[in-house]
């Protein structure tokens, strides 16, 4: 039996509580101390990467008792309970299977009266084939062209994830002959979005992946009627240049607008369907089906991970509890991820999705409020870009944010330079490792405004190459210590009621049935 | 004689601190009074733009509390020292003279015995008439072909501003006849950023513009390499495809490695710097000095407004003290910035720079340590895409976010559809208006998680459309924005030692002289 208790009333977290301020970084983290921990917190991840937390505000003290807190909270039998099929999300009353997408973490979930596992293999299956299709120009324009472009059109997480996802492996799969066509993409509803993208493709060899579960998405159905325009325009039947990703019951499942209907579930959310047909077609297309499946593979082995009691061999439950720890007890507002990885350079705005929606909430399971802080405000850029930007903050600022650093040892694309004695990827991780120690133990100046405080957590994730099998570890570890610490704040990570007075209000607008304040504003904005 | 006393010590502010709490959103934005609040709380801006901040927690009472505060603190009499040329950059010992690259606000500034509005503008000139020969193929690449892209090398100031504006006024450029050439950006010193730009591009046709105010920026100078080699091995001669931007004593200043150099000089910061040579030069060989000429001419507008004392005929005064009321006194830790316009899509992360690299500062200008918050965390993405993702914690989370929107009643690129009885700019301003209003009053449902407590803060700026006047009118309103909390906060906003230890100690790594946890770290990341 589960227990679904908040955090002020878990006793591990009245003891970790008495732990503020326990750990001075700039005591630790120097001299051979430092180069102690660097070797002895580290933990190992799938896709070949390391989760390294060294320069985190722990020690075996505070690991014992966020170790407590994770028992008490039954972090992984919560998880077990999800992969194994229990009703998760009971804001919606679904159960939550994106972990299933990639593989079979416990028993068969039956729901629907189907094997959900087989339902999404399924899915893959046809999407696979599908790609291969139209690789081998088996399926093509009505002239026989080959498709050479593949344009998503879909917002939130049928948008953030799969582009983050599309441009992490982009230069990687150029490299590695495994290029097949390019993608782009069509979210906003602002009309410049679509234009912009349209006017710079050959719509004729383009081919259009819809993606909404509900089928009534307004941004997406406005911009597939944007698409189909254009199509038209050019002389096009729009019937051959676009396919459906959606839910079988959706209005799109069974149009004879689309070349074909691929299909997802109530039992994904948008933020976390990556690994599904929602990532799965565009990703297929792109790069061919066997990259896609290497790409679950990686997410599979670190869902694998997440399963371990023992919070030490648990990356993600390890990240999440810190988390906790840097939010509840040391009372940071914010938390930023910083990828020293070009390729990555939208995986921070996919993570603050993921994250912000999950756990940016106020009452728990039960819709009572909760009287401690959620979610924390996600934001991020990538290295060394950030350094000249908002590093300064990071640096100097009143406000401590704890950091999120990935890095690798390896670029992708295989081209360098080398000018002063290193090449750019030496540089490129002497930088990342350089801002840790600057971060965890400053430096005094006699120049006040030349001093630096440190004591400023961060953790790094370290891999050889961003490969598709490190980017699935990398995405399932951020979902599983995202979905820990819904657990341990007791919230529901897995619903978004926040998105929708907006949805109603807009309508509104939309039917001139409003009055005061927003009838005001409507009137400025000319609507 | 100006004062310059921290905010604390500032009598005006105890009286702002006994206003906590003092407006509730959901009461005063309700009805009628909140139709009213709307016509009322509004104040022209240049650019056809207009800053409303009705659904900001101020009253006539806060609003008289602020204005004390502004009086107090001289805020319009610092701008004009500022302007005047006085050191206002203390630490750095130097003048503030971006304004002047836009036009002259005061008394003609002589510094290194040179009038330094003639010496903007006459580099200015040099850069258009630069321009204008590339257009008109008059330079060339060796074959006499005309350039038809322009590349943009540069970090931080270098590229974040430059690229921003870039993006939001390319599709205003096509759709107007002002699109000369495509630009495009390296940066990062990750190498697979130059390797995806180079291999996106045909390098014969495309023309690099170096920026470094230094001449020893170390991201800068090795894709210099990267790209010449790359030109090298294409059988080009770089000198034949590279134009320097950068101050008159670099090294860069007088190469013969380039065909032009272009010059900025220490009293402008990077991240201020959109409006001088570093923003002029892709930017007016992209669309034409005619229209960097416009960009510059808001701006100046803008820069005029900030003048006035009176604080409800000065936007940006308006919007910083809201801000400051909002950090220090209720209390709110980031802010998040959210343009209704796609274009505006790297806008946000230029304000990210912009704010946090100016006032994340723990000292004030005598290297002081202050006792109170100052610059937040700054972060966003354009709308409708933020609604389907972080925007259920900005509604729904523990923590407030001040929000600013941005909002414009007309595309850029012309091009738009009508489904369910509206245009898809119709339901872009409609969301926008929607959402103000959502975040300001909520909604109580029976069930809790479906409620909304409102009491969310936010301004909104708007206008017709995203010219060069309204960009350039919304990129000094931010500037003098910051520079006033920075007047406020007492802090140094022009100087950014917070980014040096790092670029320290990373030349320790790569010169291989570490130990400790750094050596550990470079282990790790096999330096």
């Amino acid at each position: 039996m589960l227990n679904w208790n908040n955090l002020n009333q878990v006793k591990a977290f009245e003891k970790l509580q008495a732990l503020r301020d326990h750990v001075r970084l700039q005591d630790v983290m120097a001299g051979e101390q430092g180069a102690e921990r660097v070797k002895k917190y580290s933990v190992p991840m799938a896709g070949g990467l390391t989760y390294n937390f060294a320069a985190k505000q722990v020690d075996d003290e505070v690991l014992e008792a966020l170790g407590k807190l994770a028992e008490e909270t039954q972090l992984t039998e919560k998880y077990e309970a999800l992969y194994n099929g229990e009703v998760i999300n009971t804001g919606e009353k679904r159960l939550v299977l994106h972990q299933l997408t990639r593989g079979q973490l416990g028993a068969p979930v039956v729901a629907d009266g189907t094997d959900k596992r087989s339902f999404y293999v399924g899915e893959q299956e046809k999407v696979a084939a599908f790609a291969r299709k139209v690789h081998a120009g088996e399926i093509t324009n009505a002239e026989g062209q080959k498709f050479t472009t593949v344009v998503q059109i879909g917002i939130g997480g049928s948008d953030l994830g799969p582009r983050a996802m599309y441009l992490a492996l982009e230069n990687w799969a150029k490299q590695n002959g495994q290029f097949r066509m390019e993608a782009r993409f069509i979210s906003n509803v602002d009309p410049d979005d679509a234009a912009s993208v349209l006017k710079s493709i050959d719509v004729s060899r383009s081919l259009f992946v819809l993606v909404s579960k509900s089928g009534t998405t307004l941004e997406t159905l406005t911009n597939e009627s944007f698409v189909k325009n254009a199509l038209k325009q050019a002389g096009l039947d729009p019937a051959r240049h676009m396919v459906a990703v959606t839910s079988e019951t959706s209005p799109l499942a069974k149009s004879s607008d689309y070349l074909a209907a691929f299909f997802m579930d109530d039992y994904i959310g948008g933020r976390y369907s990556s690994t599904s047909c929602v990532g799965g077609a565009v990703l297929s297309l792109a790069f061919g089906p066997e990259v896609f499946a290497r790409f679950l593979q990686g997410a599979h082995e670190e869902d694998e991970l997440a399963k371990n009691p023992e919070l030490l061999k648990n990356p993600a439950m390890l990240d999440a509890l810190i988390g906790v720890y840097e939010r509840n007890v040391q009372g940071y507002p914010a938390t930023a991820v910083l990828p020293y990885s070009q390729a990555l350079s939208r995986f921070p705005a996919h993570l603050q999705q993921l994250d912000m929606e999950s756990n940016g909430k106020s009452v728990n399971r039960y819709g009572e409020p909760v009287d401690y802080v959620t979610g924390p405000v996600i934001f991020g850029e990538p290295g060394t870009n950030g350094q000249h930007s908002f590093y300064q903050l990071l640096h100097q600022g009143t406000d401590i944010v704890p950091l999120q650093f990935v890095g690798f040892r390896e670029n992708q694309a295989g081209m360098d330079v080398e000018i002063q004695g290193s090449t750019s990827q030496k540089k490129l991780c002497a930088n990342v490792a350089a801002q840790i120690m600057a971060f965890a133990c400053g430096k005094k100046d006699e120049n006040p405004n030349k001093s630096f405080a440190g004591g400023r957590p961060s953790s790094i994730i370290i891999g050889d190459q961003l490969t598709p099998e490190a980017l699935g570890a990398l995405l399932a570890h951020f979902e599983n210590k995202v979905m820990f610490q819904g657990f341990v704040w007791n919230v529901n990570s897995f619903d978004q009621e926040g998105v929708q007075l907006g949805k109603v209000l807009a309508k509104r607008v939309l039917a001139h049935e409003t009055d005061g304040a927003l009838k005001s504003y409507s009137d400025l904005l000319n609507i």
